[in-house]
C-alpha cells in the first residue's frame, strides 16, 4: 500500500528482530478482503505500508531471549500478534493487545506479512510449529480464516444438536459453518445467493442454504426451525441489515456472534421488538481472530488429521512476482475468486 | 387497569386454583413503574386487567396435585411465574416461558397481583416461603426489584474487585448497585442526577456518583478508570442514549448487561466505533427478572441475615384502600416517590 | 426383577396416568447394564419392581392437567424423567431431582420401562415427539446412550481441536467418543481391549486405540500427545483405577469428566501427585444422563439428519417375549452382546 | 534455606536482570507456612535456596526490553511468576506455567523473594504498581493469601446468596471466608476449632462457626442447611480428612474448591456414596494462587477503598534482622502466630 487507493510492490530492507522477537522467510500467504479495506482508507491513511496477515514461512532470525525455537523451522503466525502481557492480554482478551483491536498489528500498525520477510512480536507466545504432514497452502488458512471462523462459532453458545444459522458464505462464513459443524450443531442453515458459494457452504456443512435474493431469509429460518429462530446466529459479512436479520432470526436466549467487520455509519441498528425489548435473554458477542501459537496448534492438528480441508476456498494461485494481478482480481471480486494463494 | 390511560377498583370473584395452582391472599405489596407502563399501553391494549406483579400474601387454596405447601403459610411469589415445563425454560430460560418474555404473565396474559387474592401458576416452583424473621415489607421487594436488579449485575460478568457502571438509580438501578457490590465489584459508579436517588446509590455500595446533567458521563467514567472504562455497565433505565453510554463507557472485553425495558422507537442503535467494528470482544447481555422459588429462597437469605436492606426505598405507603391516589402519585412520581408500600 | 438376583416376567395392571402424567405403550426398547447391577442389588433390594429405562413408544393415556400432547403419538422418554419443580430441578440439576440421582426414577423409585406399557410423570417436560423419519430401533437409543455418552463430553471442556482420552468403550463410552467428535475433539483416544469394541470406537470417531491389556495406557497416552497429557479425559466405566488413570492422563487446566458408576469400594482414590498436590488446575466433573423433552429433541435431531447412527451397537434382537433369554444374555455378557433390541 | 530441615541468613550478590527482568529492593514481606513445608522437604531437596514469596518492594533495575514501569516505584509481585508466553499460561492456566504448578518459581525453581533485592521475570506481567494509599504492610498481603483465598470462592461457583463452607480458617481459608463474602455467598460456615481464628474467621464474614473438635463438622453443616448441604465447600488445609468432609457437606450440584497443598500420602480418597458414586453432579476445582499484575490491580483496589483490610492477621512484626527468630515461631505457630511481618 503506498497510500489510500494505491497498492505496488516496493522494496524493504529484511527487518531486524528485538530480543523477543523474529524474523520469518515467507514461503505462502493469502490475500484477504480486509487488505482491500485497508487500501481503501478503513483504518485511516497509511503511507509505505506493506499489506497481509496471513503467511507462514520458515524461522530466518531469532531474537537473543528467544528459547525453544529454531532457525530453519516452518512456522504460521496468526494474523493478530499480542504481547501476551499487557493488561487486557492478561485479562484473557490478547485480541484486544493495550487497546481495542490492537492485537491487529500486521499491515496496521506495522508492516504485514505480504513480503518476503518479516517481523514478529513476541515470537515465543506468537510463532506455531507446523506439522510435517500439512503443507503450506493448507497452513496458511489457520492464520485467519479457520480462526476467525471458528471463534463465530465458539461464541455462539450452540447447545449440542442445536440449529445455526451462517449469514454470508464468504471465507470467514465458510469456516464459521465448518466450525458450527465441529462444535456439535444440528441443523446449519447458510444465508449466501451466490452458487459458487452456496455449493462450498453445503461443502463445508450447511444443512440447508437460503437466497437472500430470493426470499425473506428470516421468514426462511423461521419457517426452517419450526418457527422458534436458531439457538445462535453467526453475522459473517459486517453489515447491519444483516446483523438485524441475526437478532431477528434467533430465539430468545440464544445468541448473536458478531465476526463481521462492520465498516459504515456512525450507528449499527438492533431491531427493538425482536430484541425482546432489551429482555429476551438474548445475547451478543463481538471478537477478533484469536491467535497465539497454542490456538494454532490446535487448529493446525484439524489440517493435520484430514478433519478440516479449507483448501476447496483456493480458487487461484499466483506467483509473489504476479501479486499485483492478484490484489486487483481480489479487490474486484473477480473470476470467481474466493482466495488467492501466493506462493515465494 | 380499565383500559389504556385508566385505572380504577374493581371487584372481581376470588380465583379457582387448577390442579398445579394456588391462590394466594395478599398481605403486601409494592406499585412497578411497568405498571404506569402497562396502562399506558406499553403492551397493547387491555381491558379490566388487574394490576401488579409485586406482592407476598398467604396461601389461601391450593391445586389437588400441589404437594409440599401448606394453606395458611406465608409466600413471595416471583413476578415472573414460567411453567418450567416447556421447551424455553427446559432450555434454562424460564423467564422466557412458551416465547419471549413469556414468563411475565401477572398484570399481562393473566391478572396481576394488586388484588386482596391472586391466583399463581406451577405453585410448587413459584411459592417461596417467607422465613419467620423477614417482615412482608421486606419480603416484598424479592419479587421484582432485588431479582431484576441482582440479575443486571449477575449478567454483567464482573471480574472480582472490577470496576461497574450502573445507569440509572431507579429502584432497579439501586438494586443493580448493590448486586454488583455483593458480587465483588471493586469500584461503582452510578449515574444519577436526582440527589435524593444519588444519595441511596451511595447507600446501596457506588463509590462514585455521576450526575450526567452536569457533566459527560462516558468521559467522567474514563476519568475515573484511568481511562480504560468499566469492565460492566449495567443499563438500568431503558433509553436508547444510557444503552449507548454503556457500550462506550465499557472497555473491550467488557460486558454490557441490559436489565431497562425499552419502550420507545423501531431500533435501539449501537456506536459502531465504540463498539469496536464489531470485533472488541465487548458482550451485550439481556434478560427479564429470573423467578422460581429456589432464587427466591436466596435472595430472602439476604433480608433473613440484614445483608441487603432494601426498605429504604420504601418512600410512601398506603392501604389498599389508597390505592388510587398511590398508583396516581407512582404514575406522576410526586413528593420524591420511590417505592410505595400497598398494605392490606 | 423379582429380588436381588431372580428375574422374570410377570404381569401388572397397566398403571393409571395422575393430572400430569402420561401412559406410554412400548414399541422397542434397550437392555441397560445397569439392570443387571440392579438386579445384583446395587440400590438395594427391590421386590417385583419392573426393570428397563429405554423405552419407546406410543401415547397411550394422558392426565387431564397435560397439555400439547395428543394419544397415539410416537414419543421417546429420557431414561431420568424430573419433576422439574422441585428445588434442585430449579437449580439446574434436575438429574439430582429431590436428592442426589433422585431424577432416576425408572426401575428405582418406581416401575420401569420393560413393559408392554408405562408410566411417565411430569409428561409435558418429559415426552419428546420422535420425527418421522427416525425409527424406533434409532430412537431408543436417545433414552440413555446418547444422552450420557454425550454429557460425558459435553461435561470435559474440550478445546476447539483439543485431545480426548476416553477410558472404556462400552455403549456409553462408545456414545463419549461420539459426542467428544461431535464437539470439536481434534484427537480422539479410546481405552479399550476387546476386538470388537475397539473397532466400533473407531467407527464412532476413535483417532487412536490403546490397549491397556498390552501397555500402560497413561504412558501410551502421553506418548500421543507428546508429553503433555489430554486435554480432557472421559470415565465411561465406573472402576477406580480407571478414574485414576484418567487423573493421570490429563494435562494440568484439563478436565476429567466421570460418566461411569462406581459400585464398589467405601472410597475412590485421587492420585495425589498426579492430581498437582490439588493445585494443579484439573477439574473433576460428575453427573448423570440429563433428560427432558428440549434435549431428547436435540439428540433426536442427530439421528433425523444421520449425522449420528448408534445401531451398530445393536447387536441383537429379541422380540419382548424372549426377554428373560434377552435379559441372561446381557447379564453375561454373552455372545459379544453390546445392546439387545427389544421389540414390543 | 541451607538444606532440608536448617535455615539461615546469607551473603548473596545482587541478581542481574535479564532482557524482560526486574530486580526489587524489598521493603516489606510476609512468611508463609508453605516456606516452612519447603524447609522440611516437601518439594524435595535445595541447597543455599532464598526463602519467601511474599514481598513488596521498590523497582532497582530494569531489563532493556521492559516498558511502562520506572526504577523507584514501589510493586508488588505475586508469589507466582508465570512467563505468559508457554502453551500452558496461552491456555489460560498461567500458575501452570511450562508444567504442573510451575508458575511457582520464588523459592522453588530460582531464589526466593525474602532477601534485601529479589529478581522477578517478565516483568512487564507479573510487577503491579502499589497504589499512594496503600501501605506496604497492607500490599503484601495481595502477593499470596488475598490471591489464594479469593481463587478458592471464585473456583467455588457460589450461586448468588448461596451457602459455603470454608474448612479450615488458617490465613489462606480466612481470604476464602472473605472472598465467598465477597462474591455473594448469602451463608458462610467457617470450619476451625482454636478460638482465635474462629473470632478472625468471624470478623472475615463467616456467619457460623464449627469447632470440629467439639461436633461432627459434616453433620452441623446438614443442620445449618436445613439438611441439604452447602452449595459449595472450600478445602483451605489440605488434609484428606478435611478433603473428605468437604465432599460429604456439599449438596448435589455443588463445588468443591481446593486451594489446600495436599502434602501426605498416595492418594487423597473420595467418599464414594457422598460423591454420588460418581454421578450427583458434583464437581472438584483445584488451583494455585493466581498471579499477573492485573490480578493484582483488582486486590490492591480492595486495599485502597478498605473494603477488604487484611492486617488483623498480622499478629508479629519483626526487623530482617530478626528473620531466624521470626522463622522459628512461624515454623512451631508459637505465640498464636498467624502472619509475621517482615520490615526491611
Amino acid at each position: 500500500m503506498r497510500k489510500i487507493g494505491a497498492v505496488g510492490v516496493m522494496e524493504k530492507p529484511v527487518p531486524e528482530p528485538g530480543p523477543n522477537d523474529a524474523i520469518v522467510r515467507t514461503t505462502a500467504a493469502l490475500i484477504c478482503t480486509s487488505d482491500s479495506h485497508t487500501v481503501r482508507g478503513a483504518i485511516g491513511d497509511r503511507h509505505d505500508l506493506t499489506l497481509g496477515h496471513e503467511s507462514v514461512g520458515v524461522v530466518e532470525r531469532l531474537g537473543a531471549a528467544v528459547e525453544g525455537l529454531r532457525v530453519g523451522e516452518r512456522v504460521a503466525v496468526n494474523a493478530i500478534t499480542p504481547c501476551y502481557v499487557c493488561e487486557n492480554c492478561l485479562r484473557g482478551f490478547p485480541s484486544q493487545c493495550l487497546q481495542a483491536l490492537g492485537g491487529w498489528k500486521f499491515a496496521n500498525t506495522k508492516d504485514g506479512a505480504l513480503a518476503e520477510y518479516f517481523h514478529v512480536n513476541q515470537a515465543m507466545a506468537n510463532l506455531a510449529r507446523i506439522p510435517d504432514d500439512v503443507p503450506d497452502e493448507k497452513a496458511v488458512y489457520a492464520c485467519d480464516m479457520m480462526s476467525t471462523g471458528f471463534m463465530g462459532a465458539e461464541h455462539a453458545a450452540i447447545p449440542l444438536g442445536g440449529s445455526v444459522a451462517v449469514f454470508a458464505a464468504g471465507p470467514v462464513g465458510m469456516m464459521a459453518i465448518q466450525g458450527a459443524k465441529l462444535l456439535g450443531a444440528g441443523q446449519v442453515i447458510a444465508v449466501e445467493n451466490v452458487p459458487q458459494r452456496q455449493a462450498l457452504a453445503r461443502r463445508f456443512g450447511a444443512d440447508e442454504v437460503v437466497d437472500f435474493s430470493k426470499e425473506d431469509p428470516v421468514r426462511r429460518i423461521l419457517e426452517l426451525t419450526g418457527g422458534q429462530g436458531v439457538d445462535s446466529a453467526i453475522e459473517a459479512l459486517g453489515a447491519e441489515e444483516t446483523f438485524m436479520n441475526c437478532v431477528r432470526a434467533t430465539r430468545p436466549g440464544g445468541t448473536i456472534s458478531n465476526v463481521g467487520y462492520h465498516g459504515a455509519g456512525d450507528y449499527v441498528r438492533i431491531p427493538r421488538l425482536d430484541w425482546g425489548v432489551g429482555m429476551s435473554d438474548k445475547a451478543i458477542r463481538t471478537g477478533l481472530c484469536p491467535g497465539g501459537r497454542e490456538r494454532m496448534a490446535r487448529l493446525l492438528r484439524f489440517l493435520s488429521t484430514g478433519r478440516v480441508d479449507p483448501t476447496p476456498m483456493t480458487t487461484h494461485r499466483f506467483p509473489f512476482s504476479a501479486i499485483e494481478t492478484a490484489f486487483g482480481m481480489m479487490d474486484r471480486k473477480e473470476d470467481g475468486i474466493i482466495k488467492p494463494l501466493i506462493r515465494f
